[in-house]
């Protein structure tokens, strides 16, 4: 069989990353990793989920949980979901609630309904590299967000129109970005709406990190923004909001969801019932129940796990690194984004790191879609005991300090 | 917002199935439907399915129940599925194994990977119009796959030549097809490999009602055909087997599966990361404690029912419908074909079985690639009671021959 032959041209885009390969080094006991994006499972609300599973298999919804279910997700979750998203300003309804197997799902299948091979997404340099890879299969060119620059919307229509097709939209990770931690000022967002009304593009706001504020101020959402801007009515956004239960309650379930305008979830619905017809019934009723009993008070002890975990990293960063090393100052999420002085190359550091300071993290170039950032490097704290941080990071700085008098 | 603008070419190709709206009459107690091609939720694992959730979380694997995991699916599940395949002639390791989230999920997968538009995919007509849903994202003509006929191999070729692309994949569900109920005999899997052969192409087995005989002597699948005629070798060939629990155990945990050389499994391991990470980790591990304890009890439990069902469907059938009627007769499955009186049109029959008969069933024609088949209909007898079945098909019967004097 000559199967390269028969591989449609998207397939090429289908690369093994090599995060994959690090993630493994999670599983290395002599190996400190602050390389995995992933929440700490000793945390995950074992016991409320276990009595949900044994509720929706002992209640009267039992067989309906089992069975197959509608392409847009169970009622009540959707409903609660609409309850939640208005906290934060975003009032919409039902239907224009679509559930998703995750939010990664939710990219997969906007990547689907918006780009056709040579159309331009716009991406921040560094952006989620999952994000990347989900729009890949559809072939797009990438062009570069730079929040606040006055670069006009013609410049992007020209590169879009030399690369072969349109731009289609811009995403962001605007609450605590992965890689870099940050988020997003209210002014950026503005801007963003303004590029995107100028542009008439859509813009999908990856809000998978959402609810894991530890200090400072709320920023709306973008999609609250574009609701203000329309009155109110969420038929005249732009904005495709992706959230995520998997950094809240926990990933095992895969449950997600997209919000927008019914115009766009109605075909979502439709790409999704072709793609998988739906995501697991009593998943979604399980993470309901959830959802209705324990939310807060699980995302309380998430908020306060993590807020821990990243003052100390901070504290040890500030304490171990060398000078000419900087690091974001992240409100929230899981991520601190590292920049090394210039000319050091972080894929080439994780290289020594493994053999000598056994200290794991993410190269920045993964997360770059022109294959910049050679010099950058993300740390996640989400798993990090305060022993790991102490003896990484003090490891870590002594590799660096040690590359850069050699 | 123009979003119509905005969407890519293959959004056209997402379309509201009349399906969908046919499924909503299971719920109106009025109506008596086989039109529902759904499991009988009365037989699913209840208590095995509580026991393996119950025992999950509360064991040594509950975090890892909550976390993401590998994409290519839960090792000891593929395990289960290696052995399960060998018991059908299917001789594999768990690197030729992908986990999918429902078999639907293995289609819209395995058209990513193999179609570029104005590629050719063959199809039987009639075949499943989840599979042409599947597939019509990725923007493919189709042709017409007739076992046994002496069209030649260049014939094929020339006509995806003309359509402006390659011939990419055969597909089909030799057993207990969707919608026809019938089994491909041996001599035509062979016919089609050796037609796939000729063309140098991939096969699509979609054996999702794999499990449900109920008499009569099993066939090989494709897969373990084209084994055979490769020493056991199955990196040399060209099936890929596309199996499902949503008919033995439940549909409603997505658990699925592809068995098919490394070459292509790699890719879709790659795909699926980049499209949903990895289906539910929890789930997996329940559909294999339920698999390991209950799965040949629960097989024929579901055989007993479905095949009773049959019997008294075919019965029916004989008894109450007009000559120039025509059926098949399923071996196993969930799907009677019925070949109305040529000129007779199913959908317009429906419309009126709906105000007068009160009974439902699928008008043929949206199983028909090219949108022929107006006078045939499926119907389902997965969870048709007996009095169902006698009351409506001798309803169903009477009206089509009060059509026919009319």
């Amino acid at each position: 069989m000559e199967w390269d032959e028969l591989f449609a041209s998207r397939a090429m885009r289908m690369k093994a990353s090599e995060i994959r390969e690090l993630l493994k080094l999670l599983e290395r006991p002599d190996i400190i990793s602050f390389a995995g994006g992933i929440p700490d499972a000793a945390l995950f609300p074992k016991q409320a989920v276990a009595d949900a599973y044994s509720d929706v298999l002992t209640g009267p919804q039992s067989s309906a949980a089992l069975q197959y279910s509608i392409s847009e997700g169970y009622v009540p979750l959707r409903d609660w979901i609409v309850r939640d998203m208005a906290k934060i300003g975003i009032v919409c309804t039902a239907d224009n609630v679509l559930i998703t197997s995750g939010s990664q799902q939710a990219l997969d299948y906007l990547g689907k309904l918006l780009l056709s091979p040579r159309d331009t997404a716009l991406v921040t340099w560094p952006t989620y590299l999952g994000a990347l890879g989900a729009f890949n299969a559809y072939e797009p060119n990438y062009d570069r967000l730079t929040p606040l620059s006055n670069r006009p919307a013609e410049a992007y229509n020209e590169q879009a129109e030399q690369a072969g097709g349109a731009v289609k939209f811009a995403y962001c990770v605007p609450e605590f970005n992965n890689p870099t931690g940050e988020t997003m000022p209210r002014a950026e967002r503005e801007w963003l709406l303004d590029l995107a009304e100028s542009l008439d593009i859509a813009i999908i706001e990856d809000a998978a990190y959402q609810a894991l504020r530890y200090e400072g101020e709320a920023v709306p959402p973008i999609l609250a923004l574009d609701l203000a801007r329309h009155g109110g009515d969420i038929e005249s956004t732009r904005t495709l909001y992706c959230g995520s239960f998997s950094k809240t309650l926990a990933p095992g379930l895969r449950v997600g969801w997209i919000v927008g305008a019914q115009t766009v979830i109605r075909k979502l619905v439709l790409a999704k019932q072709a793609a998988d017809l739906h995501s697991s019934t009593i998943n979604q009723m399980v993470i309901t129940k959830v959802a209705e009993t324990v939310f807060e008070e699980q995302v309380s002890k998430v908020r306060a796990t993590y807020s821990h975990r990243r003052t100390r990293l901070l504290d040890a960063l500030g304490q171990y690194m060398p000078p000419g090393v900087q690091w974001t100052k992240p409100q929230g999420g899981m991520f601190v984004w590292v920049t090394l002085p210039e000319g050091m190359d972080g894929a080439a550091l994780l290289k020594r790191s493994l053999e000598t300071a056994k200290v794991a993290f993410v190269p920045g170039k993964a997360f770059h879609a022109d294959g910049s950032g050679a010099n950058t490097m993300r740390l996640s704290f989400s798993c990090a005991s305060d022993a790991m941080i102490e003896e990484g990071i003090a490891k870590l700085g002594q590799l660096i300090a040690d590359e850069l008098a050699a």
